[in-house]
């Protein structure tokens, strides 16, 4: 029988895990939950239906896994309790600093619901999160560096899209190559915030606005653009959606590290990610680790996880005898 | 309290666990054990006390975790089982198509001793093996690609030294660029054995032999050479010491693959390593995996794992808290 997943919230991350659904054929899509009018959201998948988000409840038998595709500021932090007492749930809460609240907050819902959430799944915090893990254990003498990008910053460009005479706008995070090249010499450098990354600003601006100033504006934003070299483009209306509508980003995790009796040494282990879309890589992340919680559940698991917790096998839909002959 | 390491096999694989177990504070190396006379064995560490394998059974209930130094070819098959039944064992088996062979029989072996072996760690197997499984749980429709090097292939410098004429060699396995830049393209090209690696040999000639015979047997040599491109450079003895003594390898597992409800979007997961000694990073892998073995057995759990069974939180010293906290 086909793992039943629910997905809730229909924005770009709730497309990319319907997407990643389909991809998975041990899965089936039970439905699709919205704060919106259900019939004013068009699912991808034929045939899917969509319900009010407040019904919910209703499918706490019928649903094995719900995956929660709300945003980490406002949706996820009241979204995650609720939904992991009703089912077992998988969501991409991304604000590094509220994390262990969060994971509180999910795992006695979860306990008191007799369900397993999985929580801040996807890229980072995700697989680039693994990766420290798996690089710190292996090699405790050394250093971690991570580079994000070249990619497409949310928050960075609804940054630029408050800024007045702004129309609209796209902020990539480009990592910086000497940087990379540095940390890849195993010189463990210590490099500041302006040396690892550069800020492109792709800006429209509305008619008659004081372009000189809103690049001011933007160079000089205090946490978001004045601790680096930003460089801000005006464009038209339609350049930046012929050239600028994709989502992707990425990046590079890279630990050096020091062996031998006296440090004589190196060794470098890095992974890295390129992206076409941010939102249905991290929906394929989400639909993945949607059947890890499902197999955490059969084994009688409960309460609250993080990628650290979950053996990779429960990642597969292959048999482990399966893995062990063609994976390992 | 510590956690009691021994070491079983003191080659090079052995020197470099027994460096990684002196650089996790949380373990203790309670012993070497050799097939050797144990008074002509000298080990790296202070203080650390060597005996003939066939006293570890007296170790029985002071040791920890055994980590098995052996090779694959003929000590593993025998050794990982029969220690199984005594000790929590990790070992380094690394002969992909009897990988299947070996689980069964350390699984039954540590069944019956009530014991936990980990087999097949290090990097390929290990660490590469992990992340064609991730990758492959996440992007369900792509392609995988391993590439090996630059590094020294010991069983293609072995069958370099069985030639007539040979006194001693080195053989680098070198991943093509060409190759690697096409898959990383994301246009998931077939590859042949010889698009993808070359091999390169540095040998040692004995005085007055056929250096265009020992050529010839080279890039001739079924399953070994006759499939790629080789080159050979005839050197002297001391520019072989000179250049060629460290054991460095490394490569790349790369993963393509494509999202979007009509396959229109393009992803790309890599990981490398780039690693100054061969044996002394598998030795470092085995230290975590040592420690991973521990925690499995004081969870009740028994029988033979792979790293695939393994909750990536295991491999660390760090605790639950601080990883959510600081490395997720």
């Amino acid at each position: 029988m086909a793992i039943r997943i629910g997905i809730i919230g229909h924005g770009n991350l709730g497309h990319g895990a319907e997407i990643a659904v389909g991809k998975n054929p041990d899965m089936e899509l039970a439905g699709i939950f919205t704060r919106r009018e259900p019939e004013k959201v068009t699912p991808l998948t034929k045939g899917v239906k969509v319900y009010g988000i407040d019904d919910a409840a209703k499918f706490k038998d019928l649903i094995d896994v719900m995956i929660l595709c709300g945003g980490s500021a406002t949706d996820l932090p009241k979204q995650t309790p609720v939904f992991a007492r009703m089912f077992n749930v998988v969501d991409s809460f991304d604000t590094h600093a509220m994390i262990p609240e969060h994971f509180e907050a999910v795992d006695q819902a979860a306990k008191e619901g007799g369900k397993v959430g999985i929580i801040s799944l996807g890229w980072d915090p995700g697989l680039f999160s693994l990766n420290r893990l798996y690089a710190n254990s292996v090699l405790p003498n050394g250093k971690d560096y991570t580079f994000w990008g070249k990619g497409i910053s949310q928050g960075h460009s609804d940054a630029l899209r408050r800024i007045a005479g702004v129309k609209d706008a796209r902020q990539y995070t480009i990592p910086v190559q000497s940087a990379m090249d540095a940390v890849r010499s195993g010189s463990e450098p210590e490099l500041t915030t302006r040396e690892k990354h550069l800020r492109e600003c792709f800006v429209v601006a509305e008619e008659g606005a004081d372009k000189a100033r809103i690049e001011h504006d933007i160079v000089t934003m205090p946490n978001y653009f004045s601790d680096y070299d930003t460089t801000v483009h005006f464009i038209s209306e339609a350049e930046l959606k012929r050239d600028h509508s994709a989502i992707p980003h990425g990046g590079f995790v890279i630990r050096t590290g020091k062996t031998g009796m006296h440090d004589e040494t190196k060794h470098m282990i890095e992974f890295s990610l390129k992206l076409g879309s941010n939102p249905e890589f991290t929906g394929s992340v989400l639909a993945a680790m949607a059947r890890a919680a499902y197999k955490l559940y059969q084994d009688g698991q409960r309460g609250c996880k993080t990628i650290f917790d979950i053996p990779p096998a429960y990642l597969s839909a292959k048999s482990p005898e399966e893995l062990r002959k063609h994976y390992l």
